[in-house]
């Protein structure tokens, strides 16, 4: 993110991440620098609600910096891009919505509006020099992710790909996923998988940590097998090398076909690093085809913390627009 | 294939496509007329054997058609891009061969060499005016692929990607593919799959058509599968729907990743046409996400026949030194 021996004036982006229950946000330069941050709101239960609150702050951030030449937004959903219009957002109220355009007629600003996973695989990528065939992976309730490919996000035919929790790695295994169909990663990698594997074996074992600490099997969730493993309980690790497991099946078949050089690995669940990140490595390793005669990727824990989103939003709209000249 | 409105001379290419037994080659236009084929020879046993076949060809080809300027392999196995160095051939005598830089030496022409199944789903592409976002299979003893992005063979870092029939798509099935991994596409959607499918059925069912069509339930092969499908038999048409619906899992995994327009089938099992093809768009259909908020895409049978691979080879050379003028 450095210039070269040019000296150019520092540009800056509002930057948003529209998550299920909160939104971030706040402003950053095309170097990387935050420079404020607001306090994370409340995503509004409404789509009316949620674009006064994206445009307040907005107004607000611009008051304080005028200098602001672009806005990115994260959203969770199907997103075309580069149109930004919502499409479709399982855990959101808004859907078939055309935030870009609501936000530029507004604002008066270029916006950028894609996936969450999108800019947050973004920021990772610029904020922490990743090679040009990247896949980020976000492990927290689902399984999301975003694809750097040549050095640029790809997207697809209409911006909706991208969607690696949802690659078939299971369709045997009878588990559907939140999204109705059978064998998705999502749902036998993700927080909600650790928890119907931590809750069975809580079932199992009703004398053991699992259920101690839950009060009752049936109510383990994923975050009491990720704080259970942490602590040493050595059925809840085994849980996180059984999402490990399932998550290297899943790097492997995209390497297989998209011959990456790194994977990283956010969202909640990686938090678990080496624990949940080891038998992934050894998965991918076990599934890679001609492992004999290539380079093994990396398969690295994500470097930019809970500000990725917002950030790589930001960033995102600056690099989308980088020919604009500022209106300052 | 055609030009616009300035006039340019015709230019051309000879196209090679090694295989594991036979090789075929031509001389093919820009825009895209065969002029010449060669009969195809046997694959040399040994390396040098296949450089001698590729350079008696050449001259031959060149003798006649002196205004040649590029020279396109494709070749089985895991190919660098753009070195066109052979690292590894599982079905080949050759490996570790720098057939590119070979090839230029002693012919002074620029050639490019890349995967067999890239330059056939370049064929595909250039030829049948294919979307620009386009997935390529083809079922033959293997699953091979190419992939078409953005209207561009996709590569990945090293030129080593696109192999579709290594994606994981049935690791509890404890069916161990080719390439020594569990799982994978092609150990459950190849010919050779149909085969062991159909030795299964025969074993079962001793009386019935497959069993008496090969004289003996060991002896039943992808080959009678098809053969049988074809004449009605209904225990193969279902092994058929089978492979299809292990097809249509793979392809809804990329398609859910890679936001695809369309999906072209080649090799000798697609050639069942719709009898294997249904079942791989329903199962497209039943694992695809978000099916309700998108186009689905398309799943058709190859529109070019066994010339592919040459035609494919000599139209990339071709492409990649777009802007060389002819040496004529």
């Amino acid at each position: 993110m450095t210039t070269g021996s040019v000296v150019t004036a520092t540009r800056k982006a509002i930057g948003f991440d529209i998550g299920g229950t909160k939104i971030s946000c706040g402003v950053i330069t095309d170097k990387g620098d935050p420079v404020e941050t607001l306090l994370p709101m409340h995503t509004p239960t409404d789509p009316t609600g949620t674009l006064d609150a994206l445009r307040t702050a907005i107004q607000e951030l611009r008051g304080r910096h005028p200098e602001v030449s672009a806005i990115g937004v994260g959203a969770a959903g199907l997103i075309e891009w580069p149109g930004g219009h919502i499409r479709w957002a399982p855990n959101n109220s808004y859907h078939d919505m055309p935030l870009r355009r609501l936000l530029e007629d507004s604002c008066e600003l270029p916006t950028v509006v894609d996936n969450d996973a999108n800019v947050a695989a973004w920021a990772e990528q610029v904020l922490s020099s990743a090679p040009n065939y990247m896949l980020f992976l976000t492990v927290g309730t689902g399984v999301g992710g975003g694809l750097v490919l040549g050095g640029e996000l790809y997207r697809g035919k209409s911006g909706i790909g991208g969607e690696v929790g949802h690659l078939i790695v299971d369709p045997r295994g009878n588990i559907r996923c939140g999204c109705g169909n059978l064998g998705c990663l999502e749902a036998v990698a993700s927080g909600t998988a650790l928890g119907r594997y931590g809750r069975e074996a809580a079932t199992a074992d009703p004398g053991g940590t699992l259920a101690t600490l839950a009060g009752d099997p049936a109510k383990v969730n994923g975050e009491t097998v990720f704080a259970a493993a942490l602590a040493g309980d050595l059925a809840s690790r085994a849980i996180l090398r059984r999402a490990g497991d399932w998550l290297g099946i899943g790097i492997a078949s995209l390497v297989n076909v998209l011959d990456l050089e790194r994977i990283v690995i956010g969202g909640g669940v990686a938090a678990a690093g080496d624990l949940l990140l080891d038998s992934a490595r050894a998965s991918l390793e076990r599934y890679l085809f001609a492992r004999a005669h290539r380079r093994i990727p990396e398969v690295v824990a994500a470097a930019q913390g809970a500000d990725a989103g917002w950030m790589g939003a930001g960033l995102l709209a600056l690099n989308e627009n980088a020919g604009m000249p500022s209106p300052v």
